[in-house]
């Protein structure tokens, strides 16, 4: 896994899912009917306990840390909550100055449990597992903070940023140490590789990406300099040539774009991630079979290939089908 | 606008909106206070006020009829409702041969009331205005149908296209005869051009539109060979190429993707329509002004060019700005 992610083809590539830990198994909803999400991020032995069900199950070559991208916000005393159904909810939107000035720096005792859980997941691991240190990127930070929460339209978020750009700029500048630092404290504790989430950032063409957005992910994954960087954010077809830019090493693509098309778009500077439509996996399974094959193959022209979905699992997934799309890629061999 | 539809590039872009007719206008506010979605989509009065509402104000070019994607479901006695802040949501989900089988031809009685409104529109217009004809595209109305309302992952849909490929493609056809028959039936009643569309194919990637939407995108446009067609959806940077081989002249282009690209995607066989990004409206003047510029001289690249949004208004958006925007569209002359 840190082999494809820094950028080389292997025999077979190694797979993961993103939202893998999560609600699609049955042990994971049990451990959480007692537990809020909040809560959750925040207790050592929940998190380690989280990020290792999907590896054991599943037998993929990567455990995500299990957390979510409010996580450093809340952690720095951002009042907010994540809603069951809806998402982060912040309690006072951050639009001015004076809300930007309360965005501390992170400090280690702030993420002390997740901290704890990366050594504990690692002391678990098999060697061969690779673990995945995660944080949200400025821009999708920012639209939570701006917004209050979920957004469809970006209004607020895209009226600061075209109507008070120096506030943007900063606004972002502040988030990207902060995401920053969140991914150099875990790599500290052990994280092996990391993906930054943008999730957000396909509400935005690629001129303002460029000019508002990129700066700003650049800062942040310069944190991670030392270890692979998987970047990735859903509905970026029309910024997958920017995203490698903003200093990854592995660029995510969204299940809508062609992984033939992806690859040649990402070029040869960067590996790939990708690209099922999870949607797809309540197909029958040839249907899956073919697609899946048709993606390893598209793959093995890029740099370097990770098998992934092309957005997170869906909770109603059915986890018998994850584990057999993980053994037909592992079957899958260069010659095959 | 009609010429510039049908392929001819015009010193001047003509310029329309889409929702123009909805609910940024304090005039259609007033009028909608007292009369449900529905209720409005089927009342001749109704339907031409709000239709001519932003022609009045904004002095655009075309006047889109004030429709909804699902009045000819209801037309032909699906039983559904448009819920305020949700959208459609249809009693009896479908998902079966069965539920196909309810799905009957649309006649002309079923929308009288829409057909007496394009006549009556048309008698008010000026001739330079274009009324431009509407409605929803097979896999949108599908999509519907089988979610049984607003969808965010279309499982659903997804798991009926590739696990009942067949049935899939007889509800769609089925779907595309309706939808085109509505198209055939504004343009014998005066509708001097239409747009599709198909507002979520953006969720699927390009080998699946293909093989499982366009094929029934190109029924539905077939109704209206003899006018010229625009069909649009949102998020379909990755299907460019593919939307304008469904049968249109005029390719809609969604406000993410960058106009240089996206003119030379659809090439040279296409008109473009497009696509400042609606979230740019609550922007500073000289920002939205930049924009716009960039937009009309890209779009001189293009076969033709219909100037818009690239997306619906949003109801928060001030109107005068829209205004503004159709004047400076005015003002830029190909030697500007």
């Amino acid at each position: 896994m840190v082999a494809a992610a820094s950028g080389h083809q292997l025999a077979t590539p190694p797979v993961w899912f993103m939202r893998q830990a999560g609600r699609s198994l049955p042990e994971y909803r049990a451990l959480r009917a007692e537990h809020t999400m909040l809560a959750s991020c925040f207790d050592a032995e929940l998190i380690t306990e989280i990020t290792l069900q999907p590896v054991r199950r599943h037998k993929v070559d990567g455990a995500i840390l299990f957390s979510d991208i409010v996580v450093p916000l809340k952690a720095i005393g951002v009042d907010l909550d994540i809603v069951a159904g809806r998402g982060p909810v912040i309690a006072e939107p951050v639009r001015s100055r004076a809300g930007l000035a309360q965005l501390r720096d992170l400090e280690i005792d702030d993420v002390q449990p997740v901290l704890d859980a990366v050594r504990a997941i690692r002391g678990e691991l098999d060697p061969a597992t690779a673990l995945i240190g995660f944080a949200g990127a400025p821009f999708t930070l920012a639209s939570y903070l701006i917004e209050g929460g979920p957004s469809r339209n970006y209004t607020h978020t895209k009226a600061m940023m075209y109507g008070e750009p120096e506030l943007w700029h900063a606004l972002l500048d502040r988030l990207a140490h902060i995401s920053g630092r969140f991914l150099a404290l875990q790599i500290e504790a052990g994280a092996q590789m990391v993906q930054l989430f943008d999730s957000w950032a396909g509400a935005l063409n690629r001129r303002d990406y460029v000019e508002f957005v990129q700066p700003h992910s650049r800062t942040a994954l310069s944190y991670a300099s030392e270890v692979p960087r998987i970047h990735f954010g859903v509905g970026t077809g029309e910024l997958l040539e920017e995203i490698g830019r903003a200093g990854a090493t592995t660029v995510g693509i969204d299940f809508r774009v062609d992984m033939e098309d992806a690859v040649r778009r990402v070029g040869q500077d960067y590996a790939v991630q990708g690209n099922l439509d999870p949607a797809m996996l309540f197909a029958p399974w040839p249907a899956i079979e073919r697609r899946v094959r048709e993606i390893v193959e598209a793959g093995r022209g890029a740099r370097g290939h990770i098998f992934n979905l092309g957005h997170g699992v869906m909770p109603e997934t059915d986890p018998g089908v994850l584990t057999r799309v993980v053994e037909l890629v592992h079957s899958l061999g260069a010659t095959a």
